[in-house]
């Protein structure tokens, strides 16, 4: 029997490294550490269904280990302050090595807490959720939230290496799998032909207990961020197209209360908003594009719009409440929110301004 | 009359930026400013007596202010937390300037909060302290403090602009002068012959009421660090040489309890220590170089070494408080302390270990 396959994708930033994905990667873990010290920021759940692949690598048996989470407790500020007591504590000096382990809640603290910890010491990082997989274990950002917005305090600090092992998506919620294959969603109109024609293939098979098939759609995911973000490392200009249809998403992540619609499952809507905001400002040029996004969502249990994520959360959002929540935006405050537009697959526009008019009637609040 | 020196020294780290230092430099603040949002982090006692010279600033007049301090206790991590929701309760959006007020403390924290603020904004450093001018001013170092020590948690964020107005310095306690001085000592000990003769030609003169003297003193040390820093931004080798008497003074400082010796006094005493253990180790070369500094700290009002140290302090420190801090020192954890050791005045050797009962011995705990 041939061994699953594994896959490497290299980030240039600067430092440059590589995103390993397939299912047993975790057995790499080893090679990463080497023997030096090193202590493990995870989320507690993880840690209980996985952490046993952690013990592959030696320098890790013995290490320090802090349980953290679940899910976005992981990034409240006092959890910042818990994590690098933990990393004094355990006395180690700036040679040292994080590992981030768990979703990427989990990932984004112990990615703040080893750039802050003696200013700056290394992380590897091992996502165990496909949202962190695609998205949050390229790029380097690393935040906790604030009592006013999401993500609002953090650093960009790349990792010395990402592994990004698919077999722990068997064990993962319904609901945290259909977040990540939000972004999948996201990221296959953003790239362009060739993944939204993989992903209008594979949909219906793409299951978390197939760790080869969501191989692939990882890697994927994950070539296209990784060249984003190479040229535009500091977010100033390009990779600002990530953010395609994340100013609705966080709109509706704020106004349901945070936690209530998975982040992906947010993306999907406010896709879909996006697709109709395009098409009403006259920037969509791909006519058949809405309907090719609407079949995906369909075939992957994500919400095509908001009456559908309505229609799932029982309690329809109210649409003055997203208004307000639009206006609260990070990347809007003192101004006026900005858009990411899709043209066709492959091509979208930034920063567009939409009529407020129309941003009120696609959020019903017209 | 002529209007008094103003001096610029360029700081050639990633990105540039420049350090304006003479008295009335303040001044200058609106044009770093421009018409961009800022908000100040001051501390509450240089608010009080020169927050006036901030008005020149149109950017600032009406700019959100927060107070911390004094001292000290503008570094605990609950302040981070409360600059941090200040900047996002402000509004402030990623073009947003943090300006920094104060002596050291606040500048570090403003300088962390800025880096960290929608994952960095701009900082402009206003120090209003000797030790802050000729120290804290360049090199981009920020932190806060851990339960575990000092400056545990931070980043290197290098600032937009420094504006060192040694107008300020006039109302410097005593105390908080003498501080800068040993900083001044240490920094004409490690630039060579220049800063060291123009010290003793001008020690029984440099006073806080004379800005423009200070102005040189400041200059000089920052043209020094400026060079380390930008040979060494990420402190990864030449940088450590600016560490000089810094092993003993963290020691001392934490064996006397945060506070009470205030730093450029402890590094005063641990440049007395740093050359007893040079010329004990045999890395001495210029002999008559612990006489020169000597009598530099005489004059300066500054401890030669331990003894005198522990003469002004009433209550000795203990010789085996001090090993046992030593031990603690953030560069030091899970390993043997190292020195850095004066050779002759502009050369120094980095990264000595010392004989365990040599060290004993010059701290009183043989």
């Amino acid at each position: 029997m041939t061994p699953p396959k594994r896959r490497a994708v290299p980030v240039a930033t600067e430092p440059a490294y590589e995103v390993r994905i397939g299912p047993g990667v975790l057995d790499e873990l080893g090679e990463h550490l080497g023997d030096e010290p090193c202590a493990l920021i995870a989320d507690a759940r993880a840690l209980e269904l996985h952490g046993a692949a952690l013990d592959a690598a030696p320098a890790l048996r013995d290490a320090p280990r802090l349980a953290v989470g679940p899910g976005e407790r992981a990034k409240r500020f006092a959890e910042l302050e818990r994590a690098l007591d933990f990393l004094a504590d355990a006395r180690l000096d700036r040679r040292a090595t994080v590992v981030g382990f768990g979703g990427g809640a989990a990932g984004d603290l112990a990615g703040l807490a080893a750039s802050l910890y003696m200013r700056g010491v290394d992380v590897v990082q091992a996502p165990t959720t496909l949202l962190a997989q695609v998205d949050a274990s390229v790029g380097g950002k690393t935040a906790v939230n604030l009592a006013a917005g999401k993500n609002l305090a953090g650093t960009f600090h790349q990792p010395r290496a990402v592994l990004a092992d698919t077999a722990t998506l068997a064990t993962l919620p319904s609901d945290e799998w259909r977040s990540g294959l939000g972004e999948v969603l996201k990221t296959a109109v953003l790239t362009g032909p060739e993944l939204l024609g993989w992903l209008e293939q594979h949909a219906d098979a793409l299951r978390p207990d197939d760790a080869d098939r969501a191989a692939e759609a990882v890697a994927q995911c994950v070539r296209h961020k990784a060249a984003v973000v190479a040229a535009d490392e500091r977010e100033a200009g390009r990779r600002a197209e990530l953010n395609l249809g994340h100013t609705f998403a966080h709109a509706i992540e704020r106004a349901a209360g945070f936690g209530r619609v998975p982040h992906g499952v947010a993306v999907s809507a406010g896709l879909g908003l996006a697709l109709a905001a395009a098409r009403a400002a006259g920037v969509l040029e791909d006519e058949a594009l809405p309907a090719r996004v609407a079949d995906l969502q369909r075939r992957l249990g994500l919400p095509r719009d908001l009456a559908a994520l309505n229609a799932d959360l029982g309690t329809p959002l109210d649409g003055a409440a997203l208004l307000a929540a639009l206006a609260h935006d990070k990347k809007a405050l003192r101004s006026e929110p900005r858009f990411v537009l899709p043209v066709r697959p492959g091509q979208v526009r930034l920063g567009v301004a939409l009529d407020p008019a129309l941003v009120a009637r696609l959020l019903g609040a017209a």
